[in-house]
């Protein structure tokens, strides 16, 4: 409760259980010991499945294990199994042992052992009236670290979850992803009456669906690149990275990005990508000119068939009257063409990088489609 | 709660009203329309500070402005010059006008604006007992996006509940921020009893704690950098631009990074990092002797004071026995020696890129102090 953590739990068990038709009916963050007790004996008597995140570490206010087991009434003892995979786990990494490591081999009696791929923490299901002494609904124990939770969650959670909800899902569920288009714009195109209605969504936004999964744009762009063997570069000054980062953390990107510059003194800007000196002292390196010039030479540089290019005022200095802080250029290059557009997105630095590419993004996905 | 937007602020707000001894003592999280109303109406009967995030906007399911007038018998009037400002705002950026968005401009009998810099809801403060025939806490209606709430948060709401908490705070928050250690190992070295003073854990962490404020790895790198008037080159093939990007976050970058060269495809470390092919052909590109001759081409290329080169196996495919996923060479190249680690981190490709660029800028980090 003091805000070193951010809860990205909800939202992902949520999006999950949905498929089965199940929703959350209440989420309660709570902070020290006493509290997770009470707030726990509550819910177990009321809720029918209850997810606890987070207190499985090995640390000493990692008590979730304990606490649980206490409100059951069950027996707490090591499991010789899971002992031994952790030691097994820590020196694969390298990492020293440390004795307080095997408190999280201590499994509740009849609870059923989660595996982690992802770190030392296993998860632990305990099926409702697991101590038949005790009313309690289906409890499942999980890693607070999401990257943790969430393999758990899909590969040994959903499993147990759909042995436990009878019957077909209720609702379905649709995405429709858009980028740079506000969200007035959108529910005006569509009408209040008519959200719901796959055919007319699709008939009033059309090729403004970048996707209709749950997917990003750039997981999207990567498809269309490997779909077309076409293959991309990508010049970034004010944005510094992050176009090459989002495309690079989609699995297959290695078969689609060539390179990426990221120029950000005028230096790289005319070592990297060609780019005369007298032409950024003429225009200013934050200009069409530079962003045109920026693309062609990454372009031609890594020989992809596309290239993107960023140059823009991030801020907080920098800016002036004629070209304020938030101004950006994003330029796409192909073959016979380069298209460039001017943008002005006034915000802290990482809105700015962020929508930023999103244009960029957008832009080369039209190219494709 | 059907888990489409990650609820960041608990942990935001958490933060901010630690500093005035004010602690969050309950946080709720409810869904559709009836709820918000049933919600607030017991909150407002017992809290007393609420802050209410989100439902600001122009779209039909943002009512949460409708529903606490409604609860508090307030009139709701439409605001002449917020509508001139929002209109403003709109023209700026170029973004077409919908008659929803005017709906933003109403406001409750009494109520105070919290301007909004980056984005179209402003912000509400209603003091306690607004209405003098109904009892009400304190309550700030706040946008829910995180990058318009926070800086309103710091702007307005921090002056408004510093005239409302009487007296200086009752806790004091440092942070001890350490890079590439597990949390048991600093638990073992600090001791469970002495967890909070400060002097023993200065004395035992030492120069292993990057920070002792609440800033980023890559804030103490850039600062110490610009300290220095000492620059920097990134090299990256499996980080892909993520060191780039992250150092790019912090403003002050554009003095200390000279050049980032994302060369995920061979031809781009041949190219553009003057490797001999030979040596990719004899070694592969994932090697100690890769990762060495990229820093330094780097650091020669642009010409910089340190150059940082990663070249590893993020996965999920590429691995062999010999060099499973997770494998990964950083190398820090500087005047006179060139150090490479080899690390593994078997993980998702997000946590793979993030656990690399944690050891490169802990790396540098070193080297600089």
């Amino acid at each position: 409760m003091a805000g070193d953590v951010h809860d990205t739990h909800l939202a992902f068990i949520a999006r999950e259980i949905f498929a089965l038709g199940l929703r959350i009916e209440e989420r309660r963050t709570v902070g020290d010991g006493a509290a997770i007790g009470e707030s726990l004996r509550e819910l177990f008597s009321r809720a029918e499945i209850v997810f606890v995140t987070g207190g499985l570490g090995p640390t000493s206010d990692d008590i979730t294990r304990d606490v649980v087991a206490k409100l059951l009434g069950l027996e707490l003892r090591k499991n010789a199994e899971l002992l031994a995979s952790l030691k097994e786990r820590l020196k694969a990494r390298g990492i020293k042992w440390v004795s307080s490591i095997a408190h999280q081999a201590e499994v509740p009696d009849g609870a059923q052992i989660l595996p982690n791929e992802n770190g030392s923490a296993s998860g632990l299901y305990l099926k409702a009236d697991i101590n038949p002494q005790v009313r309690s609904p289906h409890i499942f124990l999980l890693p607070g670290p999401p990257r943790e939770l969430q393999p758990m969650f899909r590969e040994s959670g959903m499993s147990i979850l759909r042995s436990i909800v009878p019957g077909p899902p209720l609702f379905e569920r649709r995405f429709y992803k858009i980028a740079c288009m506000g969200e007035s714009l959108i529910e005006e195109a569509i009408g209040r009456k008519v959200l719901s209605i796959h055919q007319v969504v699709r008939s009033e936004l059309g090729d403004l669906i970048f996707t209709a999964d749950d997917e990003t744009l750039e997981e999207v762009l990567v498809k269309l690149l490997i779909k077309k063997k076409q293959t991309l570069a990508i010049a970034e000054s004010c944005t510094g990275g992050l176009l090459a980062n989002r495309i690079t953390n989609v699995v297959g990107a290695s078969a689609v990005l060539l390179a990426g510059y990221v120029c950000y003194a005028n230096e790289a800007k005319i070592d990297i990508l060609r780019i005369d000196p007298k032409l950024i002292e003429e225009h200013g390196a934050v200009s069409e000119q530079i962003a045109r010039t920026m693309a062609d030479g990454a372009r031609k540089r890594a020989r992809s068939t596309y290239a993107l290019a960023t140059t823009g005022i991030a801020g907080p200095s920098g800016g002036s009257s004629e070209k304020p802080v938030g101004t950006v250029y994003v330029a796409l290059a192909s073959d016979g063409q380069t298209k460039v557009r001017k943008l002005f997105f006034p915000s802290d630095r990482e809105t700015f990088k962020q929508l930023t590419a999103q244009v960029a993004f957008e832009m080369l996905r039209r190219k494709l489609i």
